[in-house]
């Protein structure tokens, strides 16, 4: 009988970074299974980098890096590209002009789709090529394809979570070990939790570019960067957390995308969220990404959302989907999901909990001041505490409202802030849930 | 412009309880979306039950109610069933022959699936068609596809959790309201948590199919339910949660199912495990799996395990998925993956830490008799509490041991029971961890 010679598919790396590298050496680990697994061996033919010195240590044969992005591009016997570079330029050129050759593209760039997935959905379509990018979300944790297939008999009514883990490691610090945030930071950078310029992190646009992606995935509607709301964690004492805690909750990054009625809600910000709730024991740099559809419920999914091996993992899981493809002839088979076009709803008609701290004169009648500003404004709160007098004459006061249009807190924190009783508003942070 | 016709894919489901209900009702809820959504429209064509009439009252059009198998066998322009029966006969026999009629088949079966497996899988790759089951383990929860696809660039280590809700619904009431089994047993059945006959939740039966299930696609190797080692949880009692919560830990129903390098141990039963542990938090009838691979490193899938509506979403998703394969012509694109055939290790070879509690004579000397006999059978000691002693005379002694293997402990414990000393061993759990 004649052996079947295996086919041979093969892929281009483009940057090979820790992600580059973690695929290089996942890829390298699965040799010896493709063949029964896939039915066909992957090979990395070219890595595209810039310096191909440096980058000759980190592979077994220097003579597959390249520095020209052409010379891949050209390649047709070259079927995969795996973007790995991240940044929009010229990440984006490139992918664009290898789906236009018909090349199958695995990207884990949440800042380009973030912005242009339409775009790039559109160039794959056109050349009915693959365009997949599970590792651009949360890391290693499978997300994409479980909202895109396992959950397709579903109408998504919220997906949030946890999205990155540099924020998710100081705030877990802050509430175990008391720390202040910059000391939190901190200790994230020299860990390598956090990188030398932490902004994209800590101000949330890491995790705004990710809920931009996860709610057009979730909701079949197109949510870029732009559409979400976001803030970051820079702000937080580590007496927030303490009376968070107080009140049964911690306070995490999340980031939060709500297919309501009258529009998608996409936000990123610090909430309270009860200590009850899975999300409040997703501790350290581990990310978790929670939803809610009228079928399945409720399901969360858990694990590294960064770091080398587990982002390769998302990138390699993708790779291994496109040679499925490849052999069956079924390339494209799932493309863009957003055939909907549902607006999105202004930050200032979302509506949220809030829980509020004041410094106050400590005096008779200053609580009825301030429930009368509320009232005009249609904050109902649910709860008050007045903490203990302090020797000059202030007090702290901290309040939870039910849920209230951000429109109206702020008008009433507004006026709250010009009134004579109340010396600074110390705290504003939302709490997540009805 | 001429508009082109929406392909029509036909369906027929087998079984109208309350999975195939919920299979009902979600194809119903996407029928505005599906064209959109996938390019098609899935009709359910035919729906097979045992009663007509009763059946009647759950459908808008009972004219697809057929009580005959043959019926739909024969019916050409049926490309998919369903099967949401359970039980292996006649379930087995017409899976067997729809694929065999080059039909698709989606398949809830955990007990058919845990058993004959390879058979149908076999008969799909005869027949180039899909058969997919990604509710037969923890209902609602993506777990099936995101192992063989989004997780296909690891070797996974690990996998295991909480895989039955009836269980972790009893061990949660015991645990947070100090009831002992017997109680949290009925409330379980009132609640309707619980079967009439409870027996395949408490013995652990359901978690060991899907642990079967699980390991094969986790290890890609072959792994049937009578491979798996099981116990249940009636002999668990408050005080041993009382004792485990002591330590640190929580007593959780776990399956689990490691890729270790003499065989793949497999085996179900209830296990202390330490509190900061992701599953340790998984409370009342919620599931959750975890995975640790060698790239992704650890990963967790939470959610509802069962239920009508979220095994319904799980069904359907696999549903879709099959509409998409027959339009891009690529049906039985992944199929088994079984494609090793690793040994499976026997229980008596398996090593667990233990947590063991003894009742012994209250007098010098006896610690150290006991500590001999470990020592004898290479078991390692931990930690020894000797709680306060008693009026009787007696005192109680809890124990936890590093790994040990399971052949060594049993000879130990046989020991000690025929030992003087030791007047009753009143509690032995394994440990999860290392």
């Amino acid at each position: 009988m004649e052996k079947k010679e295996t086919p041979v598919i093969y892929a281009a790396l483009l940057g090979l970074g820790t992600v580059g590298t973690g695929v290089y050496k996942v890829i390298k680990s699965q040799e010896s299974e493709m063949e029964q697994k896939l039915g066909a061996k992957v090979v990395i033919k070219k890595i595209l980098v810039r310096n191909l010195e440096k980058a000759a240590a980190k592979v077994d044969d220097p003579s597959v890096l390249t520095n020209s992005w052409e010379e891949i591009r050209e390649d047709d016997t070259i079927s995969v590209v795996i973007e790995v570079m991240g940044g929009i330029s010229p990440a984006r050129a490139y992918i664009e002009e290898a789906l236009a050759k018909g090349k199958h593209v695995v990207s884990a760039n949440k800042d380009l789709i973030a912005v242009h997935g339409k775009e790039l959905f559109d160039a794959a379509h056109k050349s009915g090529s693959d365009f997949l990018f599970e590792a651009a979300v949360a890391g290693g944790i499978p997300i994409i394809r479980p909202l895109k297939q396992c959950l397709a008999g579903n109408h998504m009514q919220e997906v949030m979570g946890i999205v990155n883990g540099t924020t998710n490691f100081i705030l877990t610090k802050m509430a175990q070990e008391g720390m202040e945030f910059a000391d939190a930071l901190q200790l994230a950078t020299d860990l390598g939790y956090a990188e030398a310029d932490p902004t994209a992190d800590i101000e949330g646009l890491d995790a705004g570019r990710k809920v931009a992606i996860l709610a057009s995935v979730a909701f079949n509607s197109r949510v870029v960067f732009d559409d979400v709301h976001i803030e970051g964690i820079t702000k937080i004492t580590a007496s927030d957390i303490r009376y968070a805690r107080e009140m049964g909750c911690g306070i995490k990054l999340l980031g939060v995308a709500r297919n309501t009625e009258d529009g998608i809600e996409a936000y990123v910000c610090p909430m309270l969220i009860p200590s009850s709730h899975p999300l409040a024991t997703v501790n350290d740099s581990y990310n978790a990404v929670f939803v809610q559809g009228d079928a399945v419920e409720s399901a969360m999914f858990f694990g590294r959302g960064a770091g080398e091996m587990p982002t390769a993992s998302a990138v390699v899981g993708d790779v291994f989907d496109i040679v499925r493809n490849i052999l069956s002839g079924c390339c494209g088979r799932i493309g863009c999901t957003c055939y909907k076009n549902l607006p999105i709803k202004k930050m200032e008609d979302v509506n949220s909990r809030f829980f509020l701290r004041f410094q106050v004169e400590d005096r008779c009648g200053v609580l009825a001041e301030m429930t009368t500003v509320f009232a005009r404004y249609h904050v109902s709160v649910v709860q008050i505490v007045q903490e203990e007098s302090r020797k000059d004459g202030q007090a702290e006061i901290v309040v939870i409202t039910s849920r209230v249009r951000e429109k109206d807190m702020n008008r009433a924190l507004d006026e709250l802030r010009r009134s004579e009783c109340v010396s600074e508003i110390s705290g504003v942070l939302r709490v997540y849930g009805e």
